[in-house]
């Protein structure tokens, strides 16, 4: 059985959103202030439409923490949809359909609505976009924060920044991660190159008064990663495979690297290869991190680096060819309301899962009772380590 | 339980590689001589080193397959070692070490090899090579090979073509899906583009002469996938992100990408999603496939497409510094024997896991017992699906 | 990954329990007045104390259901504890605890209450009572209900009957296994055998002036099992293994027999074994059943038979001999309120946890994803069954 | 993912049987010598017949061990079935099936047969049997032997005894834990008592002569498990349920019971908790096991106990009525060799899978990467255990 697992529920347009978290240490310091702020923060960034400003998300604990501590028991959190009382026909439980609640029949091309009719053998679109929209990616961040509250007290610390959107790039970076994690936060775009920044941000409001919609890359970076996370001894316990398996769960994301990625794909090897050397205070030392914290599998000590990129938002103002699939008619697909641009959104989303993979990878290497127990294992490895 | 499950096992200078897939249908013809034919196609390619040749792969099958039919039960493939012979007592499974077990104690950048010795707490760096190496893969091919066989019944094929190389793209392709097919596997290089296979082999060797190595990009392509494998319900069972992390996991790869990939983060909406459109005759149809195949996490009956991108290999002639694990001493890694490029090796590994993600999500959709069984679940769903 | 897989979280005393469920094909019929009958079975049966009256369980659902209909997509069950309003303070989510909050520090022996002290390394017995509490088992009895409603439209129907409680046998059986049903739903103590309850009921009477408590053992019969699910092909595919797996979990179960179980063991094998017929009409048919619907690991197409054997009570208003986790001094251990036997309630939990282990084989055999394509694999299989 | 697995594959009459673990600990001593022991030790005990004289197992490490100390990576046994030779052609993998190679159309009742010849659509009963038979719990003892050789450094010993044969039952008993197991060693029915294992063997003797067969009951025994295995937390991380589950997976068993099992439904419960004492020196005590050292589904410190019930071998010399799958004519299933008793090999397999349920549970609460680890990881929640 995982060490550590989780199921997320609920539908777009339903009450509420739930997760179920199972696998925690007792003791640990879960604060549902620190959840609501990573929500905040997914619900933020340029280019969001109108529905961000309806959400305002909060999560309500209902399981598995007693006085700020975890049990040691799965972890409930809720999160409520505040759009639910206009929905309370269209999407009611039980009871008979009322006449309001007509079948979504026109599927809109590049999200899951027309795979998922065929799949699941529905008759109205509206039962697949429940699931598959984005909205869900709310619990993601939830459990994500979960994970981040996990690792914090191992000093592993998650952040993220924006490298390109709508083909706007970021080139000039602060020095030092850290400093690119506080301009990133600061940036509206999420973005830590100031003058890219607002490249991006004028991309965004140009596409939107054409209609259209902008995508882009987002990189993650996790701080304080001990080395020995992941393995190479089976491919399933790989730290890459998992992370690029969970950052490609997210929606819209199409493409995933790890350190230099797709550059080291076209670089001779005496440029790629991160050079090792020894200091007698700090251990092993590299001055390079091309290959992203990550070698055989295996997290290597230094930072966590991973890219994601996302397609641009599918509904679009500009209308798509498609066919109803009751009529089979041919028509527009256009829509009123939507965001222009997610990716500072996605990021964070992106975060959450990097967080959970590391957690659960951590997990599988600490997995004592307690976090006293967690800590004295944590302790015991790091000082074997310090002696090799 | 997993439906479909395989556990693999060996060490690159053991005595054999061993595989156990379960959860395959009975009835279902597995026939050796095609998994043979995968191992072989493993080992060519232009820039490979002498290693290859001493290895000539034949898979024996010793479980869950009488008279050419599976039994339903467990599947055993062994590869055996060639070289082992020259190797018995330094990797000898029982006994005392023998003198001229000399332990390596040099890591070498790029690889497992340092993350490997902290994280198992190994002296000899052989420890961790043994099982991190590629050699490893030839397992995940024979895996595959069956994967293969279990979805060719069903008009499901997978093929692979090299779209780069140490910088050098390939840019001209055939018309078709499968005239690409058919070109790679009779490019050295694994390319269908002629031109730029000939570039590709002048970059080997220009690579090879100057002791470096160089990595590239392959892309995967399944044809004849059924929609609807895969799903949005929960981020663990969507397609894409088990395809990214089944590619991830393998060795040197650190980037992968579905359909359009990094290329639709650039782009505006209006040029990523393919719009819809309807034939009495053959159903949903599409113009584009941008998306590769895969909407919302789930196969939407298009070829599924992905690309992943390999970096060189760190076993290089040209020294990178590294350090001793037992004196510290600084010291610069080099090889005497090596593979240049081993990119289009990797893009029949990456069919291989390609094939394994889709029987999984095959199965999962598609669970008879036996082949029969399966079949007349396939017809009722493919039925059901024409009728929508 | 699992076909059909659940969460379920909550603390006795916490707001309430939560159950997740996911893995459901769509289109099924779900009706919440069926799982809250279910909760009501659960709570009911002579020997209960107090607190059964306080609660009077009623699920919330709220996801994966419309208009009546599965989704596809994870189902989210919330049971509200009445009682929540009492210990708001006590069990507080986040927050100093407050001094009314008295930590429990007396474990009981019987109870996870030691084992869990030193397991999660808690202060407070309190912090391992709530969840291992068989108030918990609420939550199975939801999923259970679930899981019957997956399997009612195949005709499998699942019933339990009460053997023995505290010595006391049941004996005389009405003739088919529906009248057994019958007759059982009709009794305090769910027991089939009027004589025999009587003498149950008073022997319940009798422990409870005592202060003291009662066990049992009770039958779970499943009508209607295809034959063929579970599997040899892998130990952990049995199912017979699975089944008294599932049922060893539930609070204070300490035996578990399929069929004859224990008797089998004294019995010579010409005693044992079902013998086979055939009839044109029915196909192969038995006489007898002891083997209680199990061969192999795999259901063999006769009703499927186990029962379990549960424990008294340990909490007893007669005294038993404990330490204080605190002050490690000697105290007698007793209680104002308990209930004094609970195996009629318990076999309603075996009825659940009995319908997700077959509904959980159901689904690897017939993994459609929508109600009407699981229906077609089904008869498919049926048909292949009825030519063998 | 599972911190530890295992898969295990091999036809009875096919070439090898096969296993892989993966999730072993670096730097753990495995020996060959002591699998093959276990091994031994299952194909002794009166009553077996005439291929245990065929077989005489050894184990063959490919993968996971060097210079006898595990690489942290997957361990491959394999077990050579010395019968191959014989059965070469009946059994080919490959190829069309020869002249001799006659289906076996004759289902034997209290067998996977016919079961299995339903579910998986096989004209061949030979195609179940092959996997069904006892014989592959050779893989399991062999499993089982390396569970046991990671818990023994951790002074945690299993061993089994024999409690009843054929309705004899053992009832004087050595005092200690320790001398029933040198007395079960030491007897031919592996039964404790030397009195009831005279009638033992009697009744074999009688049943074999009546060319009957018969079952029994055996109890396993767990030394040195540490409090705080498994966990209330979840129905499936229970210690109970996955012993359960594993020993109901064994080939004939059809009942389980913890500590008292079904004996404590019959007791009041006054006396059949465990009171609990402290001592200084030793921590928390108790006079008595009725739980059989599992309290809450979690390990309380206690000798972990549990016994299984085997029923009669099936296949017998007194013919049983069944049909033949292709004409469907009735017939007189007789045998002309089998075993009359294979409860102390039975015993033996328990033992097996009991060590590998309680490996998982170590692993899950000791993850550790190296032996050294783990040990820093135990003796660290040991002395915070000794602390409470």
């Amino acid at each position: 059985m995982r060490m550590l697992r989780f199921l997320t529920a609920g539908e777009s347009h339903g009450p509420e959103l739930t997760a179920i978290v199972e696998g925690l240490p007792s003791r640990l310091p879960i604060r549902s202030a620190l959840i609501d702020e990573q929500l905040r923060r997914r619900q933020q960034g340029h280019g969001r439409g109108g529905r961000m400003r309806i959400e305002s998300d909060r999560v309500e604990i209902t399981s598995g923490l007693r006085f700020g501590l975890t049990l040691g028991t799965p972890l409930t959190m809720r999160i409520r949809n505040r759009d639910w009382e206009n929905w309370k026909t269209k999407m009611a439980v039980e009871g008979d359909p009322p006449p309001e609640a007509k079948p979504v029949t026109k599927p809109r091309p590049g999200h899951a609505d027309l795979a998922g009719v065929l799949k699941y053998n529905h008759d109205d679109v509206r039962n697949v976009l429940e699931r598959s929209s984005a909205r869900n990616t709310a619990t993601l961040v939830a459990v994500g924060s979960v994970a981040r509250q996990l690792l914090a007290p191992f000093g592993i610390r998650i952040f993220s920044h924006v490298v390109e959107i709508g083909g706007v790039e970021a080139k000039k970076f602060p020095k030092t991660l850290e400093q690119i994690a506080d301009a990133a936060e600061l940036s509206t775009v999420r973005c830590a190159d100031p003058e890219a920044a607002e490249k991006m941000v004028e991309a965004i409001d140009q596409a939107r008064r054409e209609g259209n919609t902008l995508g882009g890359v987002f990189e993650v970076v996790a701080l304080g990663v001990p080395p020995g996370l992941g393995s190479y001894a089976h491919p399933d316990r790989r730290l890459d495979g998992r992370l690029a398996g969970a950052l490609m769960s997210i929606q819209a994301i199409k493409g995933v690297e790890v350190g230099l990625g797709f550059t080291a794909a076209r670089l001779p090897g005496s440029e790629v290869h991160d050079e090792i050397g020894y200091d007698p205070e700090k251990g092993y030392t590299r001055d390079t991190n091309h290959a992203g914290g990550i070698e055989g599998g295996v997290s290597n000590g230094q930072p966590v680096v991973v890219r994601a990129a996302m397609k641009p938002i599918p509904t679009l103002y500009k209308p798509l060819r498609s066919v109803d699939i009751h009529s089979k008619e041919s028509f527009q697909a256009s829509v009123e309301r939507s965001d222009t641009c997610a990716v500072p959104a996605a990021a964070v989303v992106g975060e959450a899962m990097t967080a959970w993979v590391l957690a659960l990878c951590f997990r599988e290497k600490f997995s004592g009772d307690s976090l006293e127990e967690v800590k004295a294992q944590y302790r015991a490895y790091m000082e074997m380590v310090s002696r090799r």
